[in-house]
Order: structure tokens, then sequence, then C-alpha cells
């Protein structure tokens, strides 16, 4: 059977990228040549790639497993070198001939959970979900580059002319994972919501969550300054878990019924242990944070109290443009806290490993 | 606060019970004083009572939970001497003066999840999914006797005179599981639905699948005999676990994709723990057994695969309306395979418990 | 059949009321018995009673059909004498003896819309669109009142002890007719939704819609004062149909697309026309409105345009639940204007018909 | 801006197709270039081209408006001359540089209904609601030949190697519209559903109904023959609307209350007046036919009775996959009455033109 999306071989050219080319060591700036956009396929000038966590794994060349064992990125499809960057904001420069909709120039996020197209994940529009996923900076060269071929126009995103990118390009990860968090815990204006973790998705799905559903939320971590930012951010309530029993605690904040919903951000062993004490019946428990590690769960609750356990991973592009239309309107505020150029790229990504970013850093190429 | 639905205590009287009086003791013919229905409340000539795995836990007083312990029914609310018996269908006797829709003799089933009525869960019509139950059987009297007091008329769903008594008892708790469980498995038709457990429940999921989802069904079991019925009641292919490695055939009927959705009616630690090998992204796996045990769950593959681990308990009282107009009009067909005295109330359950009823045992008062 | 809801015949007695004795004249004081609560019913010592536009129809007797016809209430079932009076809000006064879940004087409102419970909207906890509606203030006596008997303590919700009385009560009424329309329009944070008629329906809808669905709001009146408040309150964008050309403003606001969903408060032949003239593909036309008349509706673009009319009429018990919490956390704020004394009745509707209340007008008796 | 899907234009070459160079006049034979696939656009062998009653349209060059005007398909996008053909079966034959998934010489069927893609309806997988449609054999060349471009790998659906292509192609548009019908009326196991109509579309739509639903099922036509046919392919109850009076029927068949939904396949003046005085409150009132006129719509009904009229158009991708899985299973059996050589297209409009195909004719070219 043919295979998808064949990326020609990058060989010395004019496109600049800052790619893994052996896990571990510091990314290199290459001269690679520049993609034309064929078919529905549009070349994209980058403005703004996002540094996310993941990127962090793709560098290291895995992330650790349940029983301490090491999952290699090349065990699940990623080859190297590769260019990271799933995060883009740029213009569009240029177009294949069967592509359409936009013009030169025009200012764009990009989807980047491109699926295969074929599988029911994506007859629905759930390319994210898709069986066998294509994702910009993951699987083909991303956005840590001055352009990224992405493999359609309909995977981009209008954005106004007036509109920041490098907020913008925070859209297609940090800021759709939270969104895709909040709609999957099915939020009523009744529902008490606790968020576990308030990093930037927490804070993110806390915007969210107060703007869209008009739930009650409960904002939990083990850091005063990020919790005093929750609050500001929405938050009805804060629980810093180092100094408070989070269980007691929310069970007192809930009229001892536990919450409806809990978005768990970080999603450890130790998290998801806690969040099964303090639940309601009917409870969803989000489980978005790739932290890992194991639950013994006890079977007979599932059925006995109805709860739900929800795996929740980014979100749609249909999300990803109400996401626009929010940011758009002001109504959600994603926060920029540090500009790289492209040969920081290394730089960048040790600084996020090391904690040192607060908010949201971003590459303008 | 004025706690809910007092009934009065049980005196002397002509209403003729088989009361479970101490746990693990022979229930006991008892004349109790025949309720007067007040208010909203009706009485209900019980012609047929199911006997159902549960009435085996309140007669045992417990079940042993997740490391071994014995978890006691006093230590959730239910207080002896207890009637047990919630699947009930009979004839209305009489009605208290708020009462109405009904008039004397006309068939009815009874809906026995009943709720507090405030919670989120019963403002929605799920009263068995409430924060404080009050199942009748369970919590309150249920249908082991001649008679038994409903809280209000409208717990009842009307039958037609032709119906069959003893099969329709089954459709307020046994085929109601099912039903719920087929409805939390949101399937599409071309879903593949694996139904873990051949027996009665699994029977009516794979019934009411096959007629209200489209889904193609696949049946696991232990037992030749129950996959052989299993065929016959709709399921496109069947699985001896016991002779064929069950991942590797579920993968194979599955274009190594794995299913979409399970449903187990056993959920224990081994059957879930084989049930996480054979989904699809995005799967639904419920949970319905209260076998219980222990899973292990591999908290990164939540997120990164999409899955849903949803627990089911019962159905709502329009789910039951549905099944009983699926009933009347030949859609599901359960079946009683045996019938008991109500002296002979004592032997059914020790029946039931040594795997002796094959299909469903109802008691006639 | 035994008919729902027997209340005694009133006698002379302790309960003062504002009656309706016969349309048109002016409401009566009565000394009616004070009915004691039985069963499940209790009875509430009334603080405040929301004046409705709903109850002015009671008070003529009718309101004019399609034709120029004059449609009689005691057609639809209402009987006179009648206490008027839905939006009711007040405290616990005495319990029958299944009533359960309150003390004495805890601060309540009352669900008014109250079904027969058996029909299959009220088997889902959507009393409100029962085939046999006996709403309170409608088919019954309701809160012009020094007290009212409800049927049920199911049908009441706590209030906080510091919550106002006079505000909550527009909650069960207008507050929910806004909230389920909002609702019915199914609305992302992507989309475009008008809403015609900036009244007091038409503000809560905006402040619900800002706070729990993200749309971007259009509000449109006759009125640049309401429009002012609409902005207030969350309109993003307004509109002087009396002033500006509507239908070119509106698809002027939205890139000549249309707006995805209509609220219409209205619901007069002349809005509806113009609403159609406005929509994009796949709108949603909310009809709440009972000004009424006839829509020339072109049957071929239903399908081509696959447009959705949808009759929306209160909201459940669950959605007036949801907006006790709204308002209690000062999400949504609902306004009154005028208060009155229980011998104030008839100048109350008087001066409601004659569009001299602004906001809603409250009889504390 | 770019417009999308340029297609070259057709010059002499090797490809034969059926095209409507003159509204009216009959289709002519043409020589075309056989296009090459480019980017991720396939090239499609047609081995089953179904006529369509919307083909008749683009033939006559419009269609009966509301008053008697003729709305001519010029105005709405299409230009002639015409391939048409919209229910495409047949082999993979090419593939462009970035299409895959496929084989040469796969079975599929085509999905038609293709959107521009970055409309909110396509974001989710709705394209048949697109905008701005891009249908294939309406606004570009279709099936009417022996080869057929299509934009993208991703519009096809694969069919399994003994499937009956003839059978296959009605899936796209004749099923697809009964089952889009089905998924919008919204359906319980206990609601009442009326189809009206019983012709190809209400066949497809009452074993659908049955097979996916539960739904009991109430069939009218004027045509007893067509009736019969319905209650073999699972209507519960049949109407012959010329013999006995629809309304008074179809009240008795559901003691006095209405039908929960109906799906009318003919959605004219008279027959939709005629669904409104036999409908339950909270009634679903689905329309499909393109028969047009107009509705006088009593609008104060609407709120009260809390109805909803819903257009429905087509289908979904998604939903054509979960009809091809149906069929594939015997679920469901398209029929095919006829066939035709792709120099008789001429005489297979006429003949379905004039009432002389009872169920679908298809073009083998």
């Amino acid at each position: 059977m043919r295979p998808f999306f064949i990326f020609r071989d990058p060989l010395k050219g004019t496109l600049k990228a800052a790619q893994i080319v052996k896990p571990k060591e510091s990314l290199e700036i290459q001269q690679l040549e520049t993609p034309k956009p064929r078919g529905s396929q549009i070349l994209i000038k980058v403005n703004s790639a996002g540094v996310c966590h993941s990127d962090i794994h793709l560098w290291e060349g895995g992330y650790e497993g349940p029983n301490g064992q090491f999952l290699k990125t090349t065990d699940r499809g990623v080859k190297y070198p590769l260019t990271p960057g799933h995060e883009i904001a740029g213009t569009v420069e240029s177009m294949g001939e069967e592509a359409g909709g936009f013009n030169k120039n025009d200012k764009v996020i990009v989807y980047p959970w491109i699926g295969e197209g074929l599988c029911p994940a994506c007859r629905i529009g759930l390319e994210n979900l898709c069986d066998k996923p294509r994702s910009l900076g993951v699987y083909t060269n991303g956005g840590y580059a001055d352009y990224v071929l992405v493999p359609s126009y309909k995977y981009l995103v209008k954005l106004d002319e007036e509109v920041d990118l490098d907020a913008s390009a925070a859209l297609s990860c940090s800021a759709l994972t939270a969104y895709g968090a909040v709609r999957n815990a099915d939020l009523k204006p009744n529902d008490n919501l606790l968020v576990v973790g308030a990093g930037g998705l927490g804070l993110m799905a806390i915007q969210l969550a107060k703007r869209v559903t008009g739930a009650r939320i409960i904002a939990i971590d083990l850091d005063d300054e990020k919790l005093d930012i929750a609050k500001k951010n929405g938050a009805d309530d804060i629980v810093n878990s180092k100094k408070y029993d989070p269980v007691k605690t929310v069970l007192e904040l809930t009229d001892r019924m536990g919450v409806d919903a809990i978005i768990d951000f970080v999603n450890a062993s130790k998290t998801v242990e806690t969040d099964m004490q303090m639940v309601r019946k009917r409870a969803r428990i989000v489980l978005v944070g790739l932290f890992g590690g194991e639950l013994k769960l006890n079977l007979v609750t599932m059925p006995t109290r109805a709860y739900r356990l929800i795996g929740s991973y980014t979100g749609s592009i249909s999300e990803m443009a109400e996401l626009v239309s929010l940011a758009k309107r002001g109504v959600i505020k994603p926060v920029i806290s540090e500009r790289f150029k492209l040969d920081q790229a290394t730089e960048a990504l040790s600084k996020l490993k090391n904690g040192k970013i607060t908010g949201r850093g971003v590459i303008n190429p």
C-alpha cells in the first residue's frame, strides 16, 4: 500500500532548521532544501514556534515508562534527524496548485495533530486521535525552522492582521490540550471542578472552564505563587497540597460530597490516587498529564460509584478554531514569557527541562 | 433534618414476606402489617420477584473487597430484618390520596433504583446514581412478599394486559443493567463491540446492541454452550477464551486494530487486564460486573490512547420504559428459567449462589 | 383513572391570596384554608412572587391566536378562581410525613413547571415539557399568597441563608426560560449568536451565553437604552433595528455569512421572517416569545440549508439548580425593579401590561 | 484569494462522459482528457453511477421555487457542460504523489459531498453542510463517465472484494440521506416514528430505524404496493393516506398522543401541514424532501409544544462509512432495479422523471 506524505530528503538548501540529529546532543542548525508545496500543500514562513515539554522527550529520545523502563521514540515511529516544533504561527509563503482559501502573507496558525485521514477518528474531525498519526514536529519536520511544509491548507486557521503571533502559537498545543480536557470533563454550572496542577495548562484550563462552562473551580498545586495566579485567572478556591491535606480540604469545600470532575495535568500515581479519594458519584476524572506511573484501581467502585476515567489528548482542529475566536476577543489570554532565536533552540529546551521557563517559551526563527 | 421515606415498623399483620432476619441464616416467612399507601405512595400486589446475584450479598451480609477484607452491608446502610427483591412485577392494589395515573389491577413493573430526589443525578432522571439511594429491596423492604409499598406512582411503568409478568420483572434490573451498559458504550454501526461474559446480562446486552446500535458484536466466554446461545442472540463472532488466546483472536477479528468498545460483565482484575490489551485508540471500556479486584492501570496510556473507563450501574427509569416498549414488540426476549414459591426463597438464593440457575429465577409469592 | 393532585376546596381560612376570580376583573384578596401538607407535599411561606407576562394571559382569560381568534385559558384547562404566581421564593413552613431533605425556615425557590410524572419528558427530568402539565400558579394555586402548597419537596431548590429572595424568585421562570433557550441554541465559542429582544429575558440570555458558552453575541432591539444595558451585560455588538436595516447590519457583522444561532424572544411573524434572512447554513433558530402569528416557511430551504427551528419553553429543574449556583457566585445577576404588596397585585399586573415595569416586578405577600 | 479545486479544461481525450451540455437537451457523449491525479487526488474507474432525482434538476437547469418562479442551477454556481453523477462506486485507477491508503484496483465508493474544508461544518467532518460546497457531479464533473477525479483519497471508503458495486453506489446518496434523517430524528426505542413517503429513501430509512434505533415505525404513503414493501422492510404499522384520514389514523395508533418524530421525504406544503397535526409535544419533524412549497407555521405553538423542525441534507463521510459496514454485514440491503449503459443516460433520466424506475437505476459506464 502506498504510504502517506512522503517528504523528499532534505538536501543542502535555503531552509534553516534547528534539528535533533541525535538524541541528547545539541540541536544543529541545518541548511535544508526549501520544499515546494504540491497539490494542496502549503508552505508557511514560521514566525513563532512554541517550546513544549513533549519536545524534550523527542530530544532525549524517549521517556520513562511504568516500570522504570525507557520507552524510545524511535520505537513509536520517530525518525532522526528531526526538526521539532508543533506550535507554529506564521504567514502563508506559497501554495500548491490544489490549495486555496488563503493569500500570500496571511497570518495563520497551524494545526499540527495531523492524521492519516481514513480512520473513524479522522472521519469525524478528530485527527488528533488518529490511529496512524502524522503530527508535525513529531513524525515530520516541524516549526523550529524558518519554513515549514503543511500537508494541506485545511490544517490552517486564519488569524486577524492585528493578532500577536507568539501568543497565538500556544493555541495549537498547550491551550488546545487544556480546552480538550475541559470539554471532556463535560461540565455544568453547578459542578465542582478540581484542576490538579496550576502550571501553564492548568491556568489555561481555569480560564476556559470559567468562561465557557460556568462551573465552580478549585485549583490545587504545591506552589503558592502559581495558586495566586490561578485565583486571578478565575479559580474560585485554591488548595496548597503541601500545606493542607488535599482530600480533607476538597471534601470540606464541597459539603463532603467530593468534586464532580477532576482535570489532572500531572497524571502520576500519587495525584490520581488522591483524585480517587475526593470524587463524587458520577465523577469524570480527566487524565491529561504524561508523568505516568501506575494506578491501583479498585474495580468494583467503578460501577457502584459510576466513575469515568477519561484520557484526554490535545484537541481537534474545530476546537483550535474556537480558541482562535476566544483569543481574538480577549476571552482567553495565552502568556509568553521568553523568546529565543533559532540558534538558541538547545538553550530553550534546557531551560524548560530545568523548570526555568514559567510561562511559554517561543522560538522566533 | 427530616429523613426520607419513613416506613412504619412492621407489626404482625397480613402481609407475608420472606425476610433476611440475620445474614447467612435461612430467610423467614414473616407476617407483617400491610402498609396503607399515603400521599403519592402506591401498594403493589407482587406477582413476580426476580432472584438476583446482588440479593446474595444482602443474604451473606456483605461481600469480599479488594484486599480480601469483608465489606459489610450494614456499613453501607442496610438494615435487617430486610425483605429483599428489587425486580418486581405485579398489579396495582391501592393508592395514596395524591397518587394517580393508574387503576386498581393495572399490570406494572416497579423501578427499584429510587433516589432521594434532590441530588444532581436525580434532577435529571438518573435516580439509580443518586448520592443517597433508597433502593427497594436493598434499603427498604422489597418484593419477596405478597405486597410491596412503592414511594410514588412515578416509579411504575404500565404493562399491557397480555404481557408475561415473570419475564417483565427482569427488565428492572438484569435487562436494565445490560441496557445502561450498551448506552454507555456509545456505539456506532461501524464499531466493534466486545461483550465479556455471555451469561444472562451478556446475552441481553447482545440482543440490545444488535437491535438498537447496529454495531458488530464479538462475545467472549469460557463456556461453549453460552457462546452458542450468544451467537443465536445476535453475536457476529464468538471467542472461547479457554480454548483460544483472547487477545490474539480479538486482534485478528479486528484487522489488528482492537475493538472500539468493551462491556465487561465480569469486571475482575484478570478480565480487565486482558481488556486493556485488545482495545483501539478511543475505546470505551464499560465496567459492569461486581467481581472486583484491582487493576494496575498504566496511566500514561490513558491520554496517549484516549481511553475511557466507564463505570456503569443499572439504568434510569426512562431506559426501563424503553425496555418495556422493546419487550412488548418482541424486539428483546428476557428468559425465565425457574419459578419458586415465597417459602422457597432460601432455596432460590442457594441455587443461584451455586450456579444452578442458568437464566433468571423468579419468586411468585 | 384517578386524577392527580386533588387540592381540597379552598374554604374560608387563614391563607391570604390575591386571586383571579373572574378574568379581566380586579384580583380579589381571599381568605382560604391553609392547606396541610400530606405525603411528600410541602408548605412554603411565600416571601417573593414574581409578576410575569404570562400572568396577564391568565388575568385576561386568554390571548390572541394566529387568525385574530381569542384562545381561552379555560379551554386549556385553567380554572377560576385561581391564585396566579409561578415565580416563588420563600421559606419552608411545614412538611408532609413523607417529605424530607429540608428543615423549617430553610430558604428555597420553587420549581413551578410540574408535570404528571409519567410521560417520556418527565421520566428524563423535563417536567416543563410534560404532556399533562400541572404548573403552579397556572393549573393549581400559586404564589400570589402568603402560603403555597408544593406537591413534593423534590420541586424545591435550597438557597443559601444570605441570598436575596426577591432576586431568586426570577430564576424559576424568566432566567430559566433564557437559560433553556441558550442551551437549545447549542453554542460553541466561535459561533455568532443573535439575541432578538433585549428586554428582561434577552438580557439574562446575554449574561448566560457570555458566561457559559463563550459565543460572540449580537443583540438587536428597537430601544437604544435597552441596547446599552445589553452591551454592559455582555453583548459584543448591538443593532438598533429601527435605525438600521437589521439584515444588512447583521450580515456585515458576520462577514456576510449570517449568524450561527438566533434566540428570538419576540417570536412574531415579522421578527422570524427577518431572522430567516440572516442565518448561516446549519443555523439554530430558537423560538421563545409568545407574541405569535404565522411564518411563511420556505420548505425547500430547510434541508438545503440544514436549518433547525427549535421551540423552547422554560427549562428543567436541573437547569434551575444550575442557575441557583450561578446566581450564588454572582455570575449572573437578576434585577428586580419594583416591589408590590399582595393587595397591589392588580396594580402590578396593570403596570406590567402597560410596559411600565422595566426589570422584574415582585409581590411580597 | 486563490480558488479551490481548479480542474483543467476538458480537452478532447480518452475519458468518455455523458454530459449535460445544455439544460433540457439530450446528454452528449464527450471524449475528454483523462485527468492525471496530482497531490492527494485520486482517479477512480467508475463501475456504477446511481441515477438520482437531483440529477434531473441539473438536467432541467433548475427547479420550481416557492412562488412558481424557476430557480436556475446556474445561479447556484453550476456550470455547463457538466458530467452529472454523485453516486459513484468503482476501483482505484491512479493516485497523486501525496495520496495513499489505497492500492490500484481497490474497490471503493466515493463520498461526493465535498466541502471547501475551512468552514465550521467541514472542521467537524460535516462537509455535506459546507458553506461553499464543491460536490462531485454537481459543481465538478461526476460519475456519468468511465473515470472520475476525486480531490483527495480521504473521500473514499474501501469496500470488500466480494461487494456488489451497483448496490454500494446508492450508499453515498439515497441511503446516506435516509440515514442522516434517521440520526436527526434522535430516536429512542419507545418513540413512535412516522415515515412520510415509502419510496426508495423511505424504505431505507425504515430499514435503518429498525436496526439502529429500536423505535416503532409507522409508514405512510398513497400506494399500497409500496406500503407492503415497507411492512416487509420493518414498518410496524402502515397507513394509506388515500384511503384513510392520516391524522385520525396516526392519532389512533399512538393513543391519541401523536408521534414523537416524523421524517418527511416529500416535504411539500400539504404533507408538512398534515405532519404538524399529528405530533406529540417535543416532536422532531425532520424535513428531507425537495418538493418544496410553503408552510404556514403557527409560531406560538413552537415554544408551547417544544417542537423542532429540522432540515436534513445527505450525511457525513463518517455516516457513509457506517452504512458500508451495515451493508457489508447484510443489515441493510439497497435495491437496484435497473441498469443502463453510459449512452443510455438520457433515457435513464427520462425514465426516472416519469416515475418509471421503482428502485434505484444505475449507469455502468
